[in-house]
């Protein structure tokens, strides 16, 4: 039997902009910020009202929808081949508690926006489609970030995630359990086809160099460390300055070789040092101890490892040298991401069929495709964001490049569900 | 009229260190820690315990004992031109909570031991003696330190020092009416003929250079600063290097170049860093701002300010390379003391004549000297300390160098009190 609903030509097919960009403003009313952003927190009651609304477009749209024992929500589209794994494409809805109104959410609605398109144009894929909800990617409430897709792909456990709990106490489980998200179905990963993310970059990289759209090669991997400098404190007056063993002496030759390290790796290296702390932190007194924050990241995994080794000597180095004692803590390993060749290359042609500008990039930041890409063949497409700034209220996107990755995600989507990349 | 007391040659005298040291450990016992040091905070139960005691031995060696409206006592053996000013000596007895059992006491029972020396040898003096306890010289329980030095010399109002409150709100003005120690008489400089302070010195040089008394030139001048840098905050990961507006960038150069300008005005130059903050103080973003607690040190008033100015132009020029915003506020200037000549060279005539090996030097901690130098001529004797440690419960000095130091005490004041220096 012929489907005529699969005869047509896709490659003319396109989202509805305008009708992406409002679905995108009325979800941005649950939560909205006086300052124009969002803070929708995961498994509070308006991230319930916000999946609410979801659910009932997704039904409304014909989709038929279930949710996971961690309220991982799917949203499916039938295909011709009800056999075959679907293609998958999901972000998150929660924020920041003063997050933008794009950060994940714009994930979730374009794959919206790609079944509404394909109703409109009466088309059934081959492979059945779905669009997918990840439950607490920001881990701003509850930490980790992406537990949803975490316990999903096997990086956590269920017992676990469930006993997280906010600031207040309350557990992740029995949230998760009041706003009626906690389903039966265990969280588990299945065969997918595909898995496809679009998001905003979170990045300056595409508004500067004036490109649409970023073709995903991978996520970069992030080590995170503390390191202890342990001195000998002392008077900041009658010591001499010879004899100190002072923490500070050692930090700015560290610093120093590690933005020197960066930059040997450039452009794709990346070090950061976000937070210090010092003790006893007495201002006339040499510091006993300090603990720095220390964030590697490279996007090749042979690389970012190098760097872990000379992280490692120059530390070692400076403190032999600066008569200090060293600890390095590892804090978080995130190894580099290298997503699906077969499905890079499927946005890859999207966008030259379509005609984006466009740029090869590496994601900087995590994103529930990291979890999704160890179980399931995966990538990710970006579109600009005004000035890079994201996890802040004043988190924009321009309704054009919003539409121009829709329709690339539209488009892979086709080409995997069809078999046809 | 020949009185047979002061014709004997002064120039045999000597202390009972013995007895030195056994006032010591007596008074050591109120507020002794079981780590061996000393915890007798001012104007505390524990102090009035220490001053009474200090006012009956001062009281059995012959002297008149009064006190100000500070809680300052001073203990007066008569000299045989009672319209001559005294020779003042001096210290604290009010300690660090954990603090050890020489910083300050020693100067004043160092004094009381050259009163019992005189007594013993039957020597009276031109000039009048005096031996001055100061108050809440630590600021440990109310800030700042050396309140009572500090309104006597004018450097201080009266009222000010009365409202300090400690940790429990308690005021100076209640707790010292309430130890029964607020006199009459106003605290106010009289004419005084020298003063002098023997202390511990509270760092390691003299230990070091196995020097047994430190001839004291000055105190260094103290220069503390809040330096605040001020970048763009951003996201660790997809944020490249180059675009970044990132304190710690800032930071090291600074940090570098100010250990640096320590070295060029080496020896005595101090660049300490007790303190820093950092906000947001989140590990994956670049921080918005950093504030460093700078202290730079110099005994040299024109060289402390030279580094002063080279200070602000090190950190004028690093914040614009880097594109940082910076503030330096100035948090407290104590300019470097220099003490008076005439003093200083009757101690290093008493140490010659006494044969103790010596070195010429300056404090690089302030004392209850700092103000009194303002109105009086003044200077310090140093004697070495363990290891340097001091406002720490393991503080420990060498009865034979304690012992050195009140002799030079003893002579110095006699030269001062005799007009023969």
């Amino acid at each position: 039997m012929t489907d005529h609903r699969n005869t047509g030509i896709t490659s003319d097919l396109r989202v509805n902009g305008q009708r992406l960009w409002d679905s995108l403003m009325e979800m941005a009313q649950i939560g909205a910020t006086d300052k124009g952003g969002c803070n929708r927190q995961a498994l509070t009651d308006l991230d319930k009202q916000g999946r609410d609304l979801f659910v009932q477009w997704c039904e409304d749209a014909g989709c038929s929808v279930t949710f996971d024992d961690m309220g991982n929500i799917f949203a499916r589209r039938p295909g011709k081949n009800s056999s075959l794994p679907p293609v998958l494409t999901g972000s998150h809805l929660d924020t920041q508690p003063t997050g933008g109104q794009f950060d994940g959410v714009y994930g979730v609605l374009a794959g919206l926006e790609v079944v509404r398109s394909l109703n409109d144009a009466d088309v059934q894929t081959e492979a059945p489609l779905e669009v997918a909800v990840w439950t607490n990617e920001e881990g701003a409430r509850f930490s980790p970030a992406m537990i949803g897709s975490g316990v999903w792909s096997g990086n956590f456990e269920r017992e676990y995630a469930y006993a997280r709990t906010d600031k207040e106490g309350k557990t992740f489980g029995e949230e998760l359990a009041r706003i009626g998200y906690k389903g039966d179905t265990p969280a588990k990963a299945r065969d997918l086809t595909a898995a496809f993310e679009v998001h905003i970059e979170q990045g300056p990289i595409l508004e500067a160099e004036e490109k649409q759209i970023g073709v995903l090669s991978g996520v970069q991997g992030m080590y995170w460390y503390d390191l202890t400098l342990i001195g000998q404190p002392c008077h900041a007056g009658p010591s001499p300055m010879e004899g100190r063993r002072d923490p500070f002496m050692g930090l700015h030759r560290i610093l120093d070789q590690l933005y020197k390290l960066a930059e040997e790796h450039a452009p794709w290296a990346r070090a950061t040092f976000g937070d210090m702390r010092v003790e006893p932190g007495s201002r006339n007194t040499v510091p006993e101890k300090i603990v720095l924050a220390v964030d590697l990241r490279h996007p090749d995994q042979q690389v970012l490892d190098a760097m872990d080794r000379r992280f490692r000597e120059i530390a070692a180095a400076v403190a032999e040298e600066a008569g200090l004692e060293h600890d390095i803590r590892d804090e978080w390993r995130s190894p580099a991401v290298k997503f699906d060749e077969k499905c890079v290359q499927a946005v890859r042609s999207a966008v030259t069929e379509l005609g984006y500008s466009n740029k090869e990039m590496v994601s900087g930041a995590g994103h529930d495709s990291v979890y999704i890409s160890r179980v399931a063949p995966t990538s990710m497409i970006f579109v600009p964001c005004e000035k890079g700034l994201s996890h802040n209220e004043a988190e924009n996107a321009e309704p054009k490049d919003l539409e121009a990755g829709a329709n690339v995600l539209l488009h892979a989507m086709l080409k995997m569900a069809n078999n046809t990349a």
